[in-house]
């Protein structure tokens, strides 16, 4: 800590789901205080307010943003309204932090992506925890010393997890409007294999499908059209070749993040990492054990442990980050913009961008079935 | 057991190596009495004879064939030699167990399928072990008792191994001589989701890549062409998807076989089979576990521990069917047919073809880039 909670902006959070409590947790333990929430309608909203403590609620959009000691909006409510939100935050002067997807397209992500850049003092991140997590954090200074030799050759994926469709039907179950493995969990295995091997997806070969339209709770007129099964293997701007497999038919939760090179490899098993070196040892040794326990008591399908514990470290890291700017500038500067150095491990809302262009590809992808070129739009420059 | 050990074939195995040698013991333990021993030298061939107990060895193929005592062919040796031993060894009158790779493209396994037609009455089996591991076994009767539902979706399988590559140059280095993840478990794992599906496979979409060229052990002109890491996805004839991905960029050795349908989903983890009922529990439940140890104080990357338990049980399948067709049939009758249904779940040289075919599509797939459709050459008929 290098400063008091005083200099940290009060928050503004959009969503009352299960994820919202978990993350007004998180925030609260960071030291952040929650001035606002945000629900689809009054009665959510003031749930929440009651129960979490958080002095004002509405379910008015403007009615939050315009809270003039609100410095700092988190957006966790339905992807169809992130687009919108972020970008009157940041033209309001509001520090933002979205969750993926990001947005619903390239358009709307995009329109965020010009507000960032037309408010570059202004926090705007994406809440991609996974960047955070400290197995991750190793393995990618294992990279950086060359433990796997000078190039990644193969990253290799996989996520098996249970349902991420719950009892009511909601945006989850329609991937036009957010919901869907490769929309929820592959926007942050797609950034976290941009984020290591430091290179852009180019080329893309996906299969997405939904194989389970129908659950006990979930039948009738609306059926479930949001994947549940993606595969997809991903040509990388410096040759390094990514395969990706999440699978939401099976229980509990697996992530397996196989990284290797010329002369060894890494994996992040969950929270743990592994390493192994060519021609050294025929074990894979544990290179970090995660023994953090990160419970708020809660549970969510869409928040699963290690991403729990990476979303606290990156709100830890958040904190300090404002810590840092409110000891580093003068006071008469409100919200300068933080170091780069410290703000360079966030999600920013250009690689945002990137991932919706990567899973848009994946989409085409699987519809036309062939391999697909990655199209960023920039017709704003 | 129907019967004394007797009535079993007397056995000449083909090969020296490792796998060799377990499989002779393998098929010692099962009641098997080993004639002859043939190795690419002479040399190498008297040293298992001697260590192995076996009475006679050679370096040639015919004067293992025309041995009058040999009834039973096993062939563990290179690639390149199977389908001319096994059609050779058909046409003498043996029965013949071929190892996968059954041969190196769909002509010389088609020959075999000719052979084994032309002499229906002697067995002409795959290896093919993973048919008849217990977990196996019991995953296609819950399959069976619709355990998971009417029709199965997806077929989702990893493997995860060490390198296959040994510290000499061999054929394993080259996929054109049969080396690489995907002739060696590929084979394997297409033979079982063909098996437990009952569907063939249509179409394949596969990115097959070698991303270590060089080790310690080889370097220098001679470069590793076969494949480490292999990707792909099939299209099955009765609707199911099936996504595989095979890597030997890890350390050990872990397979994990997931089918689902609309109802549930069932799991073999190694040797152990997990199964959920969609509504039912929150938790995967054991529906089997492997308790059984099955070591020969040996150990080969080629034949890992489930792959030796399956073939072991599958050895004394072999057994017993010889065993039942002894007490079945007349005595003037040395070698009928046995009963089919006893056969059925063994991988025959027409599961062979269609292996190879598949195979030979993926590498299409994976140089043209595009999803390929199994073309199965059939011109003897």
């Amino acid at each position: 800590m290098t400063g008091s909670n005083l200099c940290l902006p009060k928050v503004a959070v959009f969503g009352t789901s299960t994820v919202s409590r978990i993350i007004v947790n998180v925030l609260q333990q960071e030291g952040f205080q929650i001035e606002a929430i945000w629900g689809q309608t009054p009665e959510e909203a003031e749930f929440l307010s009651r129960e979490l403590n958080i002095p004002y609620f509405t379910s008015r959009v403007d009615d939050v943003l315009l809270r003039k000691e609100v410095d700092l909006i988190v957006i966790l409510c339905t992807p169809a309204l992130h687009s919108q939100i972020a970008v009157k935050a940041l033209g309001i002067g509001k520090h933002v932090i979205v969750q993926s997807p990001s947005g619903l397209n390239q358009d709307e992500t995009l329109r965020m992506v010009q507000a960032a850049q037309y408010y570059p003092k202004l926090c705007s991140f994406l809440s991609n925890g996974l960047r955070f997590l400290p197995a991750v954090t190793k393995m990618k200074s294992a990279i950086q010393s060359g433990f796997i030799g000078a190039r990644i050759n193969l990253v290799d994926v996989r996520l098996n997890m249970g349902s991420i469709i719950g009892k009511k039907y909601s945006w989850l179950c329609d991937d036009v409007m957010g919901g869907g493995v490769l929309n929820v969990f592959g926007a942050h295995i797609i950034d976290l294999i941009h984020f290591l091997t430091e290179q852009s997806v180019t080329r893309v070969h996906g299969t997405v499908r939904t194989f389970t339209k129908t659950t006990k709770y979930i039948h009738g007129i609306r059926q479930i059209k949001s994947d549940d099964f993606v595969s997809f293997q991903m040509e990388m701007s410096g040759g390094t070749f990514a395969s990706v497999t999440l699978s939401s038919q099976v229980c509990g939760f697996v992530q397996e993040f196989h990284v290797s090179g010329d002369e060894g490899r890494l994996i992040v098993r969950n929270g743990d990492l592994f390493g192994h070196q060519q021609d050294t040892s025929d074990e894979d040794i544990i290179l970090f054990q995660d023994v953090s326990q990160c419970s708020s008591g809660l549970e969510d399908p869409l928040l699963p442990s290690i991403y729990l514990n990476g979303l606290s470290t990156m709100f830890s890291s958040l904190a300090d980050l404002f810590r840092a700017t409110a000891v580093d500038e003068s006071n008469n500067a409100k919200f300068r913009s933080p170091s780069s150095d410290s703000k360079a491990k966030f999600a920013t809302f250009n690689d945002a961008q990137h991932i919706q262009a990567v899973i848009e590809a994946i989409r085409t992808s699987s519809k036309e079935r062939c391999w697909t070129k990655v199209i960023t739009d920039d017709w704003w420059k």
